[in-house]
Order: structure tokens, then C-alpha cells, then sequence
């Protein structure tokens, strides 16, 4: 779809959006967001009001970095770090990462994950992962443009994620 | 393949070892498994003093617990803890599972990841999650045999694993 550059100026003017790391003084948005999210994916949720709670705790403790896309917010990202067995730095976990319904289209997306790298190298990690579902089209393009691959060395077997609970 | 009673006794009787969390004083032999571990795998590898530098450290930050089949060692896990986005537990990360590879083929594996299930659960864990290659066909046995899954909801959508240095 070709677009003149003044209707992508046009675009971008109404869809004016900040991506910043959220402090712990609105978790109410932020819990909301979270369970919308997980609601969406029909996953379990504990509810908006726990999930403001705990994430409170955890960007609180120091290991977890909350950014959110204002005005809304339209969106977010959870990164957890700690410590790499097989570097001095840290690895970057991207736990989370979430546009609302009403705001997708709009770049948010490429926004947050833009700060995600950013901000994951500034605490000084040197290595981030994820793990997404094989149908989520927008998600793996969004992922793959940012240089993510999901294939050991680059383009050897796919990399599967498997989990279960204990 | 069928095998008398008494030939199974035999095999297990000159294969016996032994699951246990390392202490912090056996860095060394960690260090070599871990060193071995990446070599076969063609991934980069710091060497095995600092990897056994390494690996003491987190061990005594509290947060990651090695788990050695002796004597040997045979194999070792990495299991790394953090609190849990979800729930009030935590979630365990297997981030390393290896059998040297003249051990193989002895129930260690199989040894290891039982050891893992139960110790995840005692430290608080209630998810456990790891990744692992498409052609790696004995590791994805072994997970599924314990109930991983690597599809959304059980049995929908693959889960992919993705990447990236920073």
C-alpha cells in the first residue's frame, strides 16, 4: 500500500505517543494492561488489582523494568534481567510485550520494542530473549525485523519454547 | 527391544549415580560440563575457569541452583529463579541440561529432569520453562515424556524460542 507523505505525516500527528520506563506510582494502569493482555490470550489472570500488587513488588526489587507507551497507556513491556552464565553481563528477558486493541496499526509496537533494546543495553545487557506463538504474525514480523531469530545460529532448526506447571 | 529382568539389573547396577545440588566448593568439574556443553553445541564458550568463576557466583547470589549426577560428573542442570509475574510463586528457567556425552543413554538425562521437577517445586516454583532445538530429538523426548508442552494451550500454535545479542 503506497501513502502520499503528507497523509504519513497526517497518521503520525494523531497518533502522537511517548514509550517511557513506568514508575511505581501508577501499577492501576499497568495491572489493567496486564490483564487485558492475558484475557486476550485466554490465559489465567489473578485480576487487575493483584497483577498492580505484584508488579509494584517486582519493579520495586530492581530485576524488572516496566515501559509504557503514554498516552493511556496504549501499551507496555515487562523486561526481567539478571545475571549471564556465559557472559559478565546481564540477559534480558522480554516477558511481556503488549499494544491495546484500539491502538494497534499506530507503530506502538516498533516503539516499545525500539526502547526495549535501548533501555536492556543501558542496564547492561548484552543478550535479550522471548517467546511467541507460531500464529501470531504481527508479534514474529515485529520480532524479526528487530534482528531476533528463532533458529539456532541464525538459520540452522527452529528454537522452541516449552514450559509446563509444577 | 526386550531385555531379561536379570540383564536390567546388570545395566543399572554398573550405571549407578547419583542427583545432588553442587555445592559451591566443586566449581571446577561445573565448569568443564558447561565448557563441553557449548563446544558440542558450537556456541560460544568463555572457557571453563571462568565459567567456573562464574557459575560459583550465582550460586552464591542465591537465585540459580546446579544440579550434578555423580560420580563424574556425569551431567548437571542450571536452574535459575525468580519471582513470578502470574502468581505469588515463583517461576524456575532450566537454562542448561547436559550429559557428557559417553554417559548417555543410561537414564541420566531422565535422572536430571526428575531432579529438577522436584527441586523446582521445593524452592517455590510453580512454572518451569526452558528452550530447546527443533532436531534435537532425545532432548524434546525427554521434555515431553515429563509433560513440557511447546504449543499454546497444549495443543494449538507451536511456541518459538527468539533471540538476539545486544
Amino acid at each position: 500500500v503506497e501513502r502520499s507523505a503528507t497523509s504519513r505525516r497526517y497518521v503520525r500527528a494523531v497518533t502522537a505517543f511517548t514509550v517511557e520506563i513506568a514508575g511505581e506510582d501508577e501499577p492501576d494502569a499497568i495491572g489493567r494492561l496486564l490483564h487485558d493482555f492475558n484475557i486476550e490470550y485466554e490465559e489465567v489472570t489473578p485480576g487487575p488489582e493483584a497483577l498492580a500488587k505484584r508488579i509494584t513488588e517486582l519493579i520495586g526489587a530492581g530485576e524488572t523494568v516496566v515501559l509504557v507507551a503514554r498516552p493511556g497507556p496504549a501499551g507496555l513491556a515487562v523486561l526481567r534481567f539478571r545475571p549471564s552464565i556465559w557472559t559478565p553481563g546481564l540477559e534480558c528477558y522480554l516477558a511481556e510485550l503488549y499494544v491495546a486493541p484500539e491502538r494497534r496499526g499506530q507503530g506502538i509496537g516498533t516503539a516499545i520494542l525500539e526502547a526495549v533494546l535501548r533501555i536492556a543495553r543501558e542496564r547492561g545487557a548484552d543478550y535479550i530473549d522471548l517467546n511467541t506463538s507460531e500464529d501470531d504474525e504481527a508479534a514474529r514480523h515485529l520480532y524479526e525485523k528487530f534482528g531476533f531469530v528463532n533458529r539456532e545460529r541464525g538459520d540452522g532448526p527452529l528454537a522452541y519454547y516449552y514450559e509446563r506447571e509444577l
